[in-house]
């Protein structure tokens, strides 16, 4: 029995090697990186923050009641950390709301079924009474090109390539039924759309996010259906092809409608005017909490400033966090953001954003007009590796740095382990309890970490 | 709006790049990873095989009827798949029942309150009134050296190394209390013993695992208390030092008692006689399904022999699959296989084990009496790279091929993504829903490569 102990315990020891605290001669970034560790990982607030966040305003569509409260609590959580600087940044927003909780069902001859729907983002409403029509499934956009869909319900069926090891790759190539899907349904002359949701996993649970209308084409009604449903409505028609789906959404849109960006900084002593960003989306789709989407990278950003606040580190470079409104149907959070910084003659020399779940950190895209950020960044690796942190590809850093690279930034996004990310995307499921709070919390200290380094030795 | 997708659709690519088909004059073994790989993740029957072992086999202890279930059912797995050979191979290994469910409370001049604990794996029985006793409360071995124990029972309060980025180091340093806690207070005169569970997770559910008594030092009852139940014990005895705990544990150790290694192999074409073994332990603790604890690694071995037939590959070398039993309590099935081996004269040319969790595979540990089969390995690194897998690190593989290793074999151990894996190791927690199904066919995949490589390759 002795055996077993000492035969487990070197079991225990062959996975990913930790580092310990570096020896008084280490180097010293080293000796920061691990300070920044520890700040991180020892005593750290801010899983509880993302349960505040969740829990008090879930459904945060920028301009709803929900945002305006996150971004009230967030800067206040801003200024507790001891800002030098915070600020509402306003911005003028759509506006659309879901109304009444949709429906969506099929009648053969045998009887009507209820169909697991959420109406997709931005979707216009069918009649008071529903809209019914006869269904024509096809899997993908060219499948659409040669089908005969005129007054027709189309169904895209096209399931995400299970074969892609990045599921965001197989969201990407899928997802443009959903977003593409039904402009250009309507321009062939369908009524309606349904759309199989954007994940791996069967399941009940049905998947929004934004479709996108195009000038001069009708605007159709669409909702997703949860996969389970899909398959459901697929094997339906299989066996009746004259079936009819009925869709009741009861959406509607205002007018624009006031927002902001929360922003919060560590004035640099050396380079006030160079800004290092830290960011993430405050807002979320309305169905959702939006832990992983995007209340993760909300509360890293914001603990990027405090692990450099409780290190006692005095940066170089303005360090600003940013929260980004409207990332989930509009963007103009991240629009106005740049506009501004363009008008201010800002200089950004690294926006970093994180968008893609808060779990373990495997590395960063990192991209720059040149295409050499990714490899002049790859010379901090030797001091990521004993974090598990090793990916440093070329990339566009993510939706919300995007205007910021292309008036010429330097723009970079944490890549998290990705395969859990797109179960719970957009859905109601995402929430706290999917969130492991040490993989958060490795987030925030890769960040804070590529932050402290760039702030050192540039990029 | 279209800017939004644009961006959107960057924002996703930018997540770890992914292999697709490569182009027909590509390096064949390039080809081969990816048909490895499609032949994992595309219709793969076994993460319903981990349901099966999970929710018909839990509490497999090697001696019990769970086991020996769960040992025909995965020959009967292992035949289907066409194998050449399975093989019951038996071993004689340790009975330990828990008995009636144990309790542990604490009593103050206010009241008696209960805990939330187990024993420990091992654990002998306290009288049927159950023992009482004052407590004296330690952060680890070398506090309880200090300590005045005798007639009292030793509360091991030491938490798991937060700083600790791989949590199965901290779980190796805070585990000498469990697993060496008993006997040490015993030696000091202590009556029983109460450990903080060991995990980084703030909650009610306690974990299980081995202690191990010594000769000559008495046996005295040990449990462990889950990390909420901890603090409220410590808390109360800040309050009230006086206080006494009551433990009542209903185990019983039984004669040694029959149970079996699982083996299927694939004969090799050229070299028969050499094996290439992957494999995992059967057997989980008692109060658990055992999903990741190894049910993830059982049923990813059996995946390997079955990807190798879905894709028609011949192997030169024998590939065996060895479901091991009795790892967590004895590990009389490794050290039988290994005997049995040796006797035979063996040769595994790779004996590479999954028992980390059935969670993303982000690389290897390898070992070999010359220390230098990891940096051998490394040279199919390029390979893995599009896949995510990119650890090669020197280590010893696992706990049941390490009397492999001690016999001068070479041996392996899947890494996996660590985070998840102690918020659930040894608890009724471990259950299929904490697996997701694409980590578990990634680690299977991985796996399935490694053996590929080294049987065209060597090592």
């Amino acid at each position: 029995m002795r055996l077993l102990s000492l035969l487990a315990a070197t079991a225990l020891l062959s996975a990913p090697l930790t580092a310990q605290v570096p020896a008084p001669n280490a180097d010293p970034d080293a000796q920061m990186l691990r300070r920044i560790y520890d700040a991180a990982l020892v005593d750290n607030p801010s899983y509880e923050h993302l349960r505040e966040l969740t829990t008090r305003y879930p459904g945060r569509l920028a301009h709803t009641s929900a945002y305006q409260g996150a971004a009230a609590w967030t800067e206040s959580l801003l200024k507790s950390l001891g800002c030098d600087r915070t600020e509402l940044q306003p911005v003028m927003v759509p506006a659309w709301e879901r109304g009444a909780t949709e429906s969506v069902e099929f009648t053969t001859s045998t009887g009507t079924r209820p169909l697991s729907a959420v109406a997709l983002g931005g979707s216009v409403p069918t009649a008071a009474e529903g809209l019914s029509a006869h269904v024509v499934e096809v899997r993908s956009l060219e499948d659409l090109a040669t089908a005969d869909v005129r007054g027709k319900i189309v169904f895209f069926n096209g399931a995400m390539n299970p074969r892609s090891v990045n599921p965001g790759q197989a969201y990407g190539e899928a997802g443009r039924q959903r977003n593409q899907g039904p402009a250009a349904a309507a321009k062939r002359g369908a009524v309606g759309v349904v759309v199989r949701s954007l994940t791996h996993r069967l399941d009940d649970v049905p998947h929004t996010g934004a479709t996108t209308y195009l000038p001069d084409v009708p605007r159709i009604p669409a909702a997703a259906l949860s996969t389970l449903a899909a398959d459901k409505l697929s094997a339906a028609l299989k066996a009746e092809p004259s079936l009819r789906v009925t869709l009741r959404i009861h959406s509607r849109w205002l007018p624009d409608a006031p927002s902001a960006n929360v922003i919060g900084e560590i004035r640099g002593s050396e380079f006030p005017e160079k800004v290092i960003l830290v960011g993430g989306h405050l807002d979320s789709w309305d169905i959702t909490p939006g832990a992983h989407d995007d209340g993760a990278g909300v509360i890293q950003s914001i603990d990027v400033l405090r692990i450099l606040k409780a290190i006692g580190y005095t940066p170089k470079h303005t360090i600003r966090c940013v929260l980004f409104s409207n990332e989930e149907n509009g963007l103009r959070g991240a629009l106005k953001y740049a506009e501004v910084a363009g008008e201010k003659k800002e200089v950004h020399v690294l926006a970093l954003e994180s968008d893609g779940g808060g779990f373990s950190a495997r590395g960063f895209n990192i991209g720059n007009a040149a295409g050499d950020a990714h490899l002049k960044a790859a010379r901090f690796k030797p001091l990521f590796e004993p974090y598990g942190v090793h990916l440093f590809q070329a990339g566009r850093g993510g939706a919300d740095v995007g205007p910021l690279m292309a008036k010429g930034n330097t723009v970079a996004g944490l890549i998290p382990e990705a395969q859990r990310y797109f179960d719970i995307h957009h859905t109601r499921e995402d929430t706290i309890d999917k969130v492991n709070k040490r993989e958060l919390e490795l987030g925030s200290a890769a960040m804070a970490a590529l932050v402290y380094l760039v702030d050192q030795h540039g990029l």
